[in-house]
């Protein structure tokens, strides 16, 4: 990988002349797939994929780094939808949570490869690409925790560390999520029914153990 | 890479005759690390890191996927070491999840390499890789079951759906557990905490799922 970009760009016959960031990163993503990580990927291929010269793609990305971290952040961009497709399904607790769920699997189901990604990479990777994954996780939590909350309050139960609840709820349906592609599509409909079972489990556990609290008056 | 293993190996100078199984493994546990997994690896490399020629690995291992499994199920034995611990540790409900937890954080701790493969890798690779992971997951997950239903017993307490809770507190630990390795070693205590809590909130969710549902007679 190198970090210089060069400043003569060669367009030899057969090439796209002028290619977008947008050319750049739907390569990629025509690269990835449930047997393939973006840390398996070189920006050499990415741009044999795309159909330009390698040099070309250093004027986007100046390394798969950078590419990666942007594939990270439209991902994060992406499910963000899901969530406000979800929100306007729902606004009692348990629609939430089931609302939520099939807005998830539904685009489980379509194929969404930015949304494959972020439930699939992240453990292993740069720290710059790390950090992006844990940024998305977290505005996932931030979100989640005000909607536990404001719904706490509407429906006047009780919620132990709101913030504690948001993440294991984030990162449980994110891992659960992440195994729905290594399955056969008629065993979706199961998925989602075990991650939104999942998911009142642990709505269930912070309430109990914030009535717990109270009563113990801790 | 070649599933073709040869029949005449090299002996170059400055090489060792003889390899191990083992030595590989270890030599291949040398290369992985957070920032590097094993579908980044190649069985050259790997061969490199022992110290032989590159043909000898070959003898040990057909490919690089036969590797990663064999480095799988090596994590698995190693993580079934620290619940076989965790159990000798406690035998209250309350204190198998401190117990488990402290087992787990102890070995993360002490930079567990083939810890850190099963708790990182598994989303991504070739499918025999994948099988191999959720096969580690499903043994967990059997043997957590049978803990929580003796549990479940032994306290009267219900237990919704134990092989879902129980899938639901593995999947959860093994994601927590697979950021440890990205935070400072100052942090962890606080990471060990957030899950016995995470843990805690599963069981209190799905004892008060199951009063539920006996309440309501489903």
């Amino acid at each position: 990988m190198s970090s210089t970009p060069p400043t003569v760009e060669a367009s030899p016959q057969g090439r796209k002349p002028v290619i977008s960031r947008d050319d750049i990163i739907a390569a990629a993503l025509k690269l990835l797939g449930p047997n393939r990580g973006i840390s398996t990927l070189s920006l050499r291929e990415v741009a044999r994929e795309a159909g330009i010269a390698p040099n070309s793609i250093y004027r986007h990305f100046r390394d798969l780094d950078e590419l990666a971290v942007a594939l990270i952040d439209l991902a994060g961009d992406s499910l963000r939808q899901i969530i406000v497709e979800a929100r306007q399904r729902a606004t009692a607790e348990h629609g939430v949570v089931q609302g939520c769920a099939d807005a998830f699997m539904e685009r489980l189901r379509a194929d969404d490869r930015l949304l494959n990604i972020l439930l699939r990479e992240g453990k292993v990777g740069s720290t710059a690409f790390k950090d992006a994954v844990e940024r998305q996780l977290n505005f996932f939590e931030e979100e989640l925790k005000l909607d536990l909350m404001y719904l706490a309050t509407v429906k006047n139960t009780g919620l132990y560390d709101p913030g504690l609840t948001a993440k294991a709820i984030t990162r449980l349906v994110f891992t659960m999520g992440g195994t729905a592609l290594d399955i056969p599509k008629d065993k979706h409909d199961e998925l989602s029914k075990q991650i939104v079972q999942m998911v009142r489990m642990i709505i269930a556990g912070t309430q109990a153990l914030a009535a717990f609290k109270t009563k113990s008056g801790l």
